[in-house]
């Protein structure tokens, strides 16, 4: 019998109009459709494909091991992720090896900061295919408004994780820059912001494309934490042609 | 009567699968369909486009009135393009007048380096909505099969039309890198990727997702020029989870 194929599939921002064509084509037609979860919640990138699953279809649902509990620093972190990647691949596996397409669904773009890629990298024996989406940051500065890069301006896209120094160099020297893994990190990015003076043009925006998104100057979000999938924008020098 | 709406439409990397449900459904819809392109050429947004455009619909070729025979630094060619995106403007603008709604085509994604914010720009007192699109560089690295951002990495697109050493200095802090807008700067590009250290691991694309891609290091790519866009993407720290 000859293994399946695992598609990666983009699922852009979160409007679920906002998949491609491909990939709503791919989730449909495929028998086993895979996830990645927090536990307790629907899974987001399961929620934006909705009803193109099949009802015939094996959901394989991979509830992430940790949120917050366990620091990103703390060994057993990374052993734990490891271990947890190596058992989503085995379950994959199977189903390749009985020949069953696999559709992975993954936020904005699969190659992009997403977890899939574990996945990718230990299912490189078999048929892969990993279809992009529209990134999370596109749908943002779409629904924002915000014309985001012109001529040779450079951009910068910065986890918000990085330290407050390493921040602020970079800011530094941009002409537009996305920074994205905000959570517990935006009082440290929002000072990073004023220090390199760039506070007046950023843009905060939290789940853009989808019904709840908030939109607002980065000096008006005066919470303290932010979901871990809000970004910042700031834009490009704006050319007047 | 109302006026209508003006919808920027980001066509993807290529593939016309890879253009979103959203995308699909507007073009379908809309009865006049606007796009640029080179003279004598069919114009690739509308190529992707392809059979969705209404036999009834209204097409709306923009042709760029330089390619290369003005330099980008002559005062000529800026005041030229000027003329060129207000005529444009114009030109949709007494179509939205009239109350009909206009897809502006953009390939890729509409505010990531693409002409279509000029004419944005201009048509601020009509009611705008921009669908953002699968970047070239997403395509570009999915069919390549490279695993691009993990963590902690930073992302820096480059356009090729930067100096030597403004390019050599932005490569040599760079975790990943895209060098956007190859063209005539292919030479200097790969000079500088040598100088910096990344070219072992930096892979040249051209057209990337389309039947006639071509995907190879960037030290087979031995020829003087290259399509104006093609992309050179350096992965980034690729980790093991």
């Amino acid at each position: 019998m000859m293994a399946g194929t695992l598609f990666t599939i983009g699922m852009g921002p979160g409007d679920p109009e906002l998949m491609t064509v491909k990939a709503a084509r791919l989730i449909a037609a495929c028998p086993v459709v895979a996830f990645f979860a927090k536990r307790g919640r629907t899974g987001h990138a399961r929620s934006i494909a909705g009803h193109l699953i099949a009802a015939t279809a094996e959901e394989l649902r991979f509830d992430y091991p940790f949120t917050t509990e366990v620091a990103l620093d703390d060994p057993s972190y990374a052993c734990g992720m490891t271990q947890f990647y190596t058992t989503c691949a085995t379950a994959i596996a199977t189903r390749l090896d009985a020949g069953h397409d696999v559709a992975l669904l993954c936020e904005g773009d699969p190659f992009f900061y997403g977890s899939a890629m574990y996945l990718y990298d230990r299912l490189g024996d078999y048929r892969l295919e990993t279809v992009p989406g529209v990134a999370g940051m596109a749908g943002c500065w779409s629904r924002a408004g915000l014309p985001f890069t012109h001529g040779n301006d450079v951009l910068t896209v910065l986890p918000g994780t990085l330290d407050a120094a390493s921040l602020l160099a970079r800011l530094g020297q941009c002409d537009a820059a996305v920074i994205m893994k905000l959570g517990r990190n935006l009082a440290k990015v929002r000072v990073a912001l004023e220090q390199a003076g760039l506070a007046d043009r950023a843009v905060y925006v939290e789940r853009g494309t989808m019904a709840d998104e908030r939109i607002m100057p980065v000096r008006d979000m005066t919470e303290p934490t932010c979901p871990y999938f809000a970004l910042i924008l700031v834009p490009g020098r704006r050319r007047q042609r």
